[in-house]
């Protein structure tokens, strides 16, 4: 299984300002997977990740913000989708980036302190939208890529086939609270497969 | 929509024994949607019922007992499912059973105030174990009548079935925080229904 993605140790070729945003971000998750959405202050993050709280107050401005712009980066570095495929294949390969995601240590306890926090706070809920939204325009459009190439339906819609795969293995874990393994993701991957064959998917 | 079930206005008969089962479990419902789970107390239970708390601790034990109790009772009382159907029939009900639980504004809260809690503690997701095990098991029952009539392939598995029918909606409104309605239940119980009669949720 691939390793979850945790900022540190991915940072990126950059100046000063990268590696403040990364060092911010990479306090603040740490803060969220420790202490949870309800319990993390700039002050707090400000302290652990060793830098100004006038700098972070100035870039991010709210808490809320912080935690939307972990979760953009988050979005963009983990598990991209691969450039083509088999319709199969992408939703394979979707269902697997959705399985070690959920079930990393580090990167799951992160998911969920914003899915557990957003229950009861909107600012938390516009986060994961920024995560979930990035995440599935990705994958959607290599899924719509192999709808053209004649696989599917025309018609077929790519995100909502994505969401189709991913659904069962957040309800198992994060509902349900059970154990969820490569078979399940495969057998998600064939029931959503065979209903998209057969226009279930298809946008109306 | 049917209105989600809500303890009070639904005492069934019985002596004080049930009145104070009723009165404790109201109140713990109560301090869930208000305070959530994390700050539910037994004496704040106890007070809120106008109950001893001697009587709570000793026919509870523990905050977990009190909310495990709680969600069996609800998994009884809300929703049943038919007495039978057609599988699309009941696979629709359980989709519609489904909607109304985690709409209704009450209810709803429950549920998110303990999987947001099941996020982080072991006792809350053994409450929430509780209402999911019984609820799928009683409607998977009747598909698996339906399933005997020969509707669908033998060996189909209904509880299987059920938790397809039930994820996409759980996952759009509790994890992507996106609205749920009565067509996106009826997408999700075509899909499955397609899949279902292909074979791909008989047990392996």
């Amino acid at each position: 299984m691939e390793a979850g993605p945790r900022l540190a140790g991915t940072v990126r070729p950059g100046g000063r300002t990268a590696k403040v945003r990364t060092a911010v971000l990479q306090a603040t998750q740490d803060e969220l997977v420790e202490r949870g959405f309800h319990r993390l202050t700039m002050d707090q993050v400000a302290s652990r990740a060793g830098i100004g709280k006038t700098t972070i107050y100035r870039r991010w401005g709210t808490r809320a913000r912080l935690v939307t712009d972990l979760m953009r980066e988050l979005a963009a570095r983990s598990f991209p989708p691969p450039g083509t495929g088999s319709v199969e294949d992408v939703l394979m390969a979707n269902a697997r980036s959705v399985l070690a995601a959920i079930t990393d240590p580090y990167f799951g306890a992160t998911l969920q302190a914003v899915i557990a926090a957003a229950t009861s706070d909107e600012e938390a809920a516009g986060a994961l939208h920024a995560f979930y939204d990035r995440r599935i325009a990705e994958w959607a459009k290599v899924v719509e890529a192999a709808v053209e190439g004649g696989e599917l339906p025309p018609g077929t819609d790519g995100a909502e086939l994505i969401r189709a795969v991913s659904a069962p293995l957040y309800y198992h874990l994060m509902i349900l609270r059970q154990p969820v393994d490569e078979a399940m993701a495969a057998r998600s991957v064939a029931r959503a497969l065979i209903a998209a064959r057969a226009g279930a998917f298809v946008a109306v």
